[in-house]
């Protein structure tokens, strides 16, 4: 299995998937500063992993901050949560796994400061271990929606690069696969970033799971003409009534699913959903630099000047997802009373 | 104007739209076989311009044909019209304007050869200048459904570059431009030949249009952020339901505008429509070449050996378009009806 993002003896190696499929290239984090540039520029993306990334990424800045009072290291320290927060909007794994760490420096107030830092950097290793284990039973949790035989469209990469491992969407498909499904994936290419042809295939041939590539303008072309079964995404947050954000194309690959009859699953874990957003609209939409539109590897694409709006994600209604697929189970529309449950039963903060 | 394709004097110069907007780079064809790989190769695209280009073609040739016989000529020519027939499946102009030559090969029998060949090359330069005279009668008829302030989506190119010059859903946009409509495009880079951001976009700022790319992906995001007022594309093939072949990606567009209650026009010329189709579904749909789709400007983005599939066009099924805006007017649905009163007062032939 590819590992995203792993702790060095004083740094963070994260592998740079700006680079993949062609280069795989290890990118050596030393501060938080390196951990918040590489979420920023995305060499590290995909909502559970930039969580894992941001855990890691407090504990290895916490080891700078040079004082042993416990009053004078919290206030760096929620400082350098603050700037890590900022990093990207969208994904609300960011904020939760910020808060977890948050919530340790909080609680051991009578610690001596070497304990508390090495309760963090614990703490960052266990969600990068939990994310795993998350995932390898959400891939349980959704094999029972996955027929033999289905052709599986999935957008952008909601896979092992995307999380601590395995993945969220990917882990579905790859859970089918391992269970002996005879399934064959269709990945759109994901512009602007190219995540599904650069990564998403990548990860599928390395396991040997069929997979072909389409352009991003094809998928309602294949969902009529009946040769997609079902739709799977990941997602980057989802609110209390259902409605999620992702990759930007997610909402319109939900709609023409819907206007087709054809499932539309998203996969994801708890730390996905947002307790604090009642609907999607709610929900901040990042948006990225109009270059990585208009050029590729650096070279100009469209006429010089040319103006270019980058939306990275966005709104797909609760009314357009048929489940969403978590560690604690399949959730099923009416989701808000679904969603509802699911916090009530489960202790959110994950401590 | 751009001049997408004209005579020289024993030639035929294409503006070789492979390399825009980069280089302005002019392909001389001095062979039917030359003409021919320029279409398959895209060097010249758009349905209307591809009937020019097989007008044209054939006309040069035709000369080649090395006989006074009206016989030999006649079976050399019909072999001739057949290989340009072939060129590309989906365009209906393409068929259109190879029998339009056909016919005055038949009607001229008691012509000599040297007569046929100057009618021949004669007709070409009509069908030219016939299809800019027919744009420029779509732009004023589709005129009244672009209102002041809009903010128009647009797919692929149907501008100048894919016709004789003005252009289908270009041409109205020109035409509403050209009225003192203060509009707004934004068009979409049209994976994966970005005919979008290549075509679109320049001619827009080569006449100080306003112009904004998005990737494909994104169209559903700004139409339901209410961020769209109309969508307009060309076409490539119109059964006489009012189903339509058009760019991959066209369906898609379709499908979200209605259901963000979003009109979805459609201009394109008579020659556009296929008399002998019932519906859409009978539209033979070109498949390209995979390394369309796993190249990115000359470099390979995805893993190597990656499988990938690239249907060139989709169907639109009739009741997604709110209207159809021709050189006759503007054409409502119910389409069966409309569409056979057009060829009830229309000479098909166009001779």
């Amino acid at each position: 299995m590819i590992h995203t993002i792993r702790w060095g003896s004083n740094c963070i190696y994260i592998i740079d998937q700006r680079r993949l499929p062609q280069k795989k290239e290890w990118l050596v984090c030393r501060s938080l500063q390196d951990v918040i540039t590489a979420v920023r520029e995305m060499a590290i993306r995909g909502a559970p992993a930039i969580g894992v990334a941001a855990a890691m990424g407090l504990a290895l800045g916490s080891h700078s901050i040079k004082t042993e009072k416990y009053g004078t290291f919290r206030r760096r320290f929620l400082e350098m949560a603050q700037q890590m927060k900022l990093a990207r909007p969208t994904a609300a794994n960011l904020r939760w796994a910020v808060e977890r760490m948050i919530r340790i420096v909080e609680r051991m107030h009578d610690n001596n400061v070497k304990e508390i830092k090495e309760a963090i950097r614990k703490e960052s290793q266990i969600i990068l271990e939990k994310d795993i284990e998350i995932n390898l039973k959400i891939g349980q949790n959704g094999l029972g929606l996955i027929p033999d035989g289905a052709t599986i469209l999935t957008h952008c990469n909601a896979g092992a690069l995307a999380t601590g491992g395995y993945g969220t969407a990917l882990g579905v498909i790859r859970a089918a696969y391992e269970a002996g499904k005879n399934i064959h994936v269709i990945v759109d290419e994901t512009r602007p970033l190219l995540q599904g042809v650069r990564l998403t295939a990548f990860e599928l041939m390395e396991e040997n799971i069929p997979v072909t590539v389409i352009v991003d303008s094809a998928a309602g072309y294949l969902m009529r003409k009946k040769m997609i079964d079902l739709v799977i995404t990941g997602a980057d947050r989802i609110a209390l009534n259902g409605d999620m954000a992702n990759k930007i194309g997610s909402y319109q690959l939900a709609v023409i699913a819907k206007e087709n009859k054809i499932p539309f699953y998203v996969a994801a874990p708890i730390s996905t959903f947002d307790p604090d957003l009642k609907n999607g609209d709610l929900i901040p939409i990042e948006e990225r630099e109009p270059k990585e539109v208009i050029s590729f590897a650096g070279h100009l694409i469209g006429p010089e000047g040319v103006d270019a709006f980058n939306p990275a994600f966005d709104i797909t209604p609760a009314k357009y997802i048929s489940a969403i697929i978590t560690e604690k189970g399949v959730i099923k529309p009416p989701y808000r009373r679904s969603i509802r449950n699911l916090f009530d039963t489960e202790d959110y903060s994950g401590t």
